[in-house]
């Protein structure tokens, strides 16, 4: 199965980007992870996006905060799906990652989840590759089946407390 | 060839979506086109999606206003990937559609473009496509470079103009 | 008396959502709690809005946070007054919420009160039924005055503190 | 039947009213329409709100702009359900007037839509009405499949065009 | 010397508006304190600005938050000079009151101070009785020096410390 | 009568602020207006701060858009009442004016009006004058009066059209 | 004299950004424009920023809109300063562009002006540039001074009109 | 070599601001710090900015929070370049300050970094510095090199952790 690669503008977006890891070990995905910024290793994080397909990947899921380049410099450098993980910091709430990441021009198209979002970014990595594994689309259902479960069995605690 | 499913919430966003379809035209990627509400047809959007994937589809892009649903129903019912447009209307500039769109809960991504990004959305499909499309993977590469050679053309342009 | 229906997204939404509950029991009005939510479980929480009327309800109050959909996604399935209340979640301070609740599409409105705004969706709901039931009316005159005595209690409090 | 009163804080958010008639006229539900403001006939407006439920009105549907206080000037003089349309004016977007009018503090609420939601504020006064009203509640559920009709017909017009 | 007429829309507000009460009493200015709601108590909060000037004073200064409409019914109500506070609460980080009580339609003015600034709307109190009473103005200038000395007596503190 | 002082940033800050010329003119209140700049003009802005109580002025009226210094530096050079206008540019529809004039650190209000609200920075103007002046402050009910009176007229007008 | 670099990101970009070059010929200050993308000619934007020392330029000036990563491509490569235009674009006014350029994380600082500020752009470009060129500073002073003769002889032609 | 000027508006800004000594520090860049106000000691901070030339700066760096004009009272009292650093406060998360500091009008720039971003302040103080300062633009280029150092490392790190 091809990878996911997963990139992250500083350590510190690693608790953040750690729910990512948790939902792709979950289905099987192989990944890799690096931590490469878009400003400080611009050449770096470039060769990774252009080297991404040729080393097995079939997307890329960049996190960053602020003015958050990173998934916009994968774009650049590479044509696999980008998926863009806006990480909130200590001012604005996350609003400037999110429209640094999602207000791509036209021609280089960032897939951009909610702020802090890194499991949802890793459920579309598999969507993706389940687009062609249908094996992985089945893991997906059942996955999606247990989410649904989980919400069906609190709402049955929850209706026989509440409505007797 | 899988297609793209692209589903709008209203016709009044066809405008805004009509940018979707050109790149896929010009990629020769197969789509189909549905007007449905989250709201107004949400019986026939959610069975648009059950069935999206038996219908051949690979991914599905849906495009909505205001509060912006469509893309979060249609996640809802299908593990295909989703990519949501948010699309502007009369007030707020196309903020509301863009959170309505990308916030989405842990275990239902919206790969979320630009507002009125429909484009980036075509592409995203396209690149969806071709993780497992040698063919149409080239295809990007040389798209990349005519958009590239297009800004170093009007650089070259502008160089001479300028710089003497 | 027909019954308040109350749904929310999560069970995390319960601490805001229990100040509904208060004030609901506080008239005496009798409602029923479900965990539903309009991603995860979309078939079952259209499935509670559909039949809402059937099952004696006159109004549904939905509460859910982020790209909240599911007041909207009740008001999509039935003809019944909807309550959005906008749940507050780990960033952007609930203004998300509050976009994907009220920003609803002309045909399917969501009377959306404010973020957290629970009892407001809850005296809403005795509101709704108060207009056919002139004892329920007379016990919202009677809470009002309550309401007004406690600031008036307060203010003479204040008043004497400061006011000397 | 009991009337919805409509009241404008002014002769201006006329144009923005006046879908609220339409759909009143519509579902044939008598109301009344108010231009009062809570600022400049503060008196009046309070009178209009206090004698609403006297005179034969099951619920107040309020529009107002800017610090849009003319909701929740309803709602402090009346326990009938207020229903809030904040006024996009000439700055903000009709941000301003959202927030003024959904933000109610506890125990006041009024029932917010979209800014110049004026066809939903109508909508959701016929909904109110329905509660007890089974020949109206009828019509909700005629006009909702009417407009998922029309959606339909789109659809297919759409279809036809685009997917061959 | 004329008073000013100090109202916060619920107790809550007091820590904020404490600060008001240090500035008057530091100026000799007198004042009176009183909790009143423009929505709970909306007779009693217009009575307040109706009497105001009879009572002799000479400014209100009105504290709420959310949909703050507590300093427009003061200006509905009275043609005194409204001083308006804007309450930061539990969501939007103050930018629903600050809106709610700044945007005030022509004709209605109130003269907002920043969000939780208590002190300012003190101060603002004090230029106004200030405009007719020479003695108050001294004092005007003299406070104002010493905060201008309290600023260059850390710049020189500060200086010593690193310019050395 | 004492004047109000007009200052505004730009000449083409005219067309908003001129109604408060009207306004002024409609009370029988002397002002005088200067175009003069916190940036290109700070000597020349400062000294008109520092002399216009000696000239005269009750209060002076600062209007300036984007990061809208003028009125803050106003306050900061004289302890007259200083009133703001935050203008609307060309981007972000005043709320970059608003937020420079209103956010104003402790010790130097600015009392804030309305984006674009010179109509009501005039009475603002007024109503400090009229604190000591009965004649004035008479001037102001008759005003508010017919305010008033306009807006029951046009309902009259609106309740014969639509409620006959 | 070292030059300034202009950097837009797509030639869309000129009609904003063409106010730079008039300033800087007014200064006489040499400067060279580049059409290049960060998106789409990632690799000679950088190449750009990396010769930018080398073939002679004192600063970059880079303008960009949406997700604006084009100053922050060239912050991460070159020392030089780096100069930010955040361009308003069709959708957020400007706010997007101006969140991206502006809040770049530690280690890599874009000196970002105001939306669509190119003017004031190049000044700091001058202002730069004079730092170590003491007729330019003095060009600088002299600009200024102009500046300042005009807002006067406005406020004069003002005062003639309106002061008598 | 020439000094950087540090001014801050109040010494609450210190914790903020230090970040800066510690980067000029780091590259030998002499600078001195200042503590004053725009509003509270308009003159001294008008006094230091006219001098900062003649006593030795290349450049300003002013430091404030809320309605922040220091950096923008700073450019209007010299042609040195001015660099604002947006302080966040209480309450708007540091919204207020950046557009109080960055949306300056045509003719008096403010270089501005990320809301409390003082240590990319003092790197471009630096990069100023070093335009016609080669040893100092070393300086940068090592540094840059360090911060790029240290992020491979990590990375390192990190893939030899996930990536096995």
């Amino acid at each position: 199965m091809k990878k996911i690669g997963i990139i992250m503008g500083s350590d510190s977006d690693l608790p953040v980007v750690e729910k990512a890891f948790d939902v792709l070990e979950k289905f099987g995905v192989p990944f890799e992870v690096h931590v490469l910024s878009a400003h400080r290793t611009p050449a770096e994080a470039a060769d990774f996006a252009k080297n991404a397909k040729a080393n097995g990947m079939a997307a890329i899921i960049a996190a960053a905060g602020m003015a958050a380049h990173l998934a916009g410099a994968m774009a650049a450098n590479t044509t696999l799906p980008v998926i863009g993980i806006p990480v909130k910091s200590s001012t604005l709430d996350g609003l400037d990652a999110l429209l640094a990441t999602v207000q791509m021009p036209s021609g280089m198209p960032v897939a951009t989840v909610a702020i802090n979002g890194a499991a949802n970014a890793a459920l579309l990595g598999v969507q993706i590759l389940a687009v062609e594994d249908e094996e992985l689309a089945e893991k997906l259902v059942a996955y999606r089946k247990k989410a649904s479960d989980k919400v069906l069995a609190k709402n049955a605690e929850i209706e026989a407390k509440y409505n007797g």
